[in-house]
């Protein structure tokens, strides 16, 4: 029941000796996802022991080449591996013109299907789903076409209270009815109201992932209430006319959109280059937003599922 | 008086935690070269110090993936950087699919001129040349067209040793005249012998770049006694027939190019993923040509100069 981030780049547009550029890792209950595919994403990628095999599909936000140009290495590398899996890529329209540059400049040993589907659209669209979470892609505000992403989980199944089974001596049928979040009749009139007889086994879980883009009008909605947000923080707050000027955050446009939307926890990344100290950019955020990390190229963060008591 | 190769990158196909695709810069007098742009390369510029903006030109072995997916990043810095010299890349002719794919998705604030120069043929061709030293491309042995490159410092001019000078009372025009490397031929019918009264100030230095490719005839007289010469040896000798199958060469075949072509020194590289014991590289190599060193990511090699006396 896993459900991780683990950030492989925390650099803007200029990596430096050890920030690389933008690539991250979702494992969600062991399924493995990448967003981004900055270069260097395929070396990041082993430092960190994730297999290059097990990733099911990338969501690519933009088609910066600070986002997308390891997608070159990281493919020829899956295809000298054997990958023989399909892989799904969600990226914006033109993403078919690199997908199609790869194919005929590099993919002679590729033996494994590329699907391209195109992302688009300004509100949240359902792109992915499966028994136990779904993905939405929704539009960010940067100087290009750039899309966010949540992964959520689905409400579980309910579980009842067994100590109300044993009283009650519910009956299977009653059970079925009750985990599938009805009221149960008995034929004496008695009514089994299902929120006394049971409870969500764990409160679902949630990640957005914001980069890159200006804060814009309706922001914290899209993320509202998720456990874990990424917001890039490209910039401090001195400079916010340029943070304005490229269509970035600044650390308290990123505090803000995370505490209007009552997320969680809030992860920054995306550091310009001018910054080596990156404790005077969480110091900035904190004032703000106090439950806020600093991203960083190898680290973990788990989004630790909330168990209920039966 | 500078000529240093610097490593970038020493793996093959498939990159390691500690080694990156193949990238090599050479310094010769100052001026920069580099030699292929695996993806990874503009990171390991800058923990090398080596200045993105200095790089003259950039010459492409061939076009697989190791060996040129750093090229977007790289491009796309130096133009953040805001070069505005123009660079020139020798590559060979499918180079210019990758050059429209850049301009056409990535080049937006690309302010310098970047040439394509197409590399082609088997033989030797001058494709460089600068007062004090020429550049030359030749053709590798490898699964798709794949050149060698050889930097050689021109002949330097003679020097005239001083205490000539003051015996024989040379004159502004005698001096001239021996310096061109040229006998002179006095009133009296003298002849002052031009071997005799001058020496060149230091022997011209050479190095030659051998990835990737396997052994063919007429290997070694290309790359006949220079100074340093880089070879790549993906195998060690238990594994020649998947050398072979791949177009690579074997330690030894490396290191019996070196040894047939008189070198001084030998570099290899372009490791294959699977040693993680690079010792035992260096050991098969040295077994046939001892003045062997293995490159590896941040090592600086010098060519020394070596300096006659007055």
């Amino acid at each position: 029941m896993n459900f991780t981030l683990t950030t492989l780049g925390s650099a803007s547009a200029l990596p430096t000796c050890d920030r690389y550029p933008s690539a991250h890792v979702i494992n969600i209950r062991g399924r493995l996802f990448l967003i981004d595919c900055g270069e260097g994403c395929q070396i990041q990628l082993r430092r960190a022991g994730i297999s290059f095999l097990k990733i099911e599909a990338i969501f690519v936000t933009h088609l910066h080449g600070d986002h997308i140009f390891g997608i070159y290495g990281l493919l020829s590398t899956m295809a000298l591996m054997g990958r023989s899996a399909s892989l799904t890529i969600y990226a914006p329209f033109m993403f078919s013109s690199i997908l199609k540059h790869f194919n005929e400049m590099f993919a002679d040993g590729v033996k494994f299907e590329i699907k391209h589907i195109v992302l688009s659209g300004k509100s949240k669209n359902l792109i992915y789903s499966t028994r136990n979470f779904e993905i939405y892609s929704f539009g960010l505000n940067h100087r290009i076409d750039t899309f966010g992403f949540l992964f959520k989980e689905k409400e579980p199944q309910r579980n009842i209270h067994k100590w109300l089974i044993e009283r009650d001596k519910l009956t299977l049928r009653e059970i079925a009815l009750l985990k599938n979040g009805e009221n149960v009749i008995r034929e004496n009139g008695e009514v089994l109201e299902n929120e006394y007889y049971t409870y969500l086994p764990f409160t679902p879980r949630s990640y957005a992932h914001c980069s890159d883009t200006a804060p814009f009008e309706g922001e914290a909605d899209l993320v509202k209430g998720v456990s874990l947000l990424y917001h890039e923080a490209t910039f401090m707050d001195d400079l916010a006319s340029m943070a304005k000027a490229t269509c970035h955050s600044t650390t308290y446009q990123a505090a803000k959109v995370a505490r209007d939307a009552n997320v969680g926890k809030l992860i920054v990344g995306h550091y310009s280059s001018r910054y080596s100290d990156l404790d005077k950019i969480i110091k900035e955020v904190r004032e703000i937003f106090p439950n806020s990390e600093l991203s960083k190229e190898g680290k973990v963060f788990e989004i630790p599922l909330n168990k209920k008591e039966q």
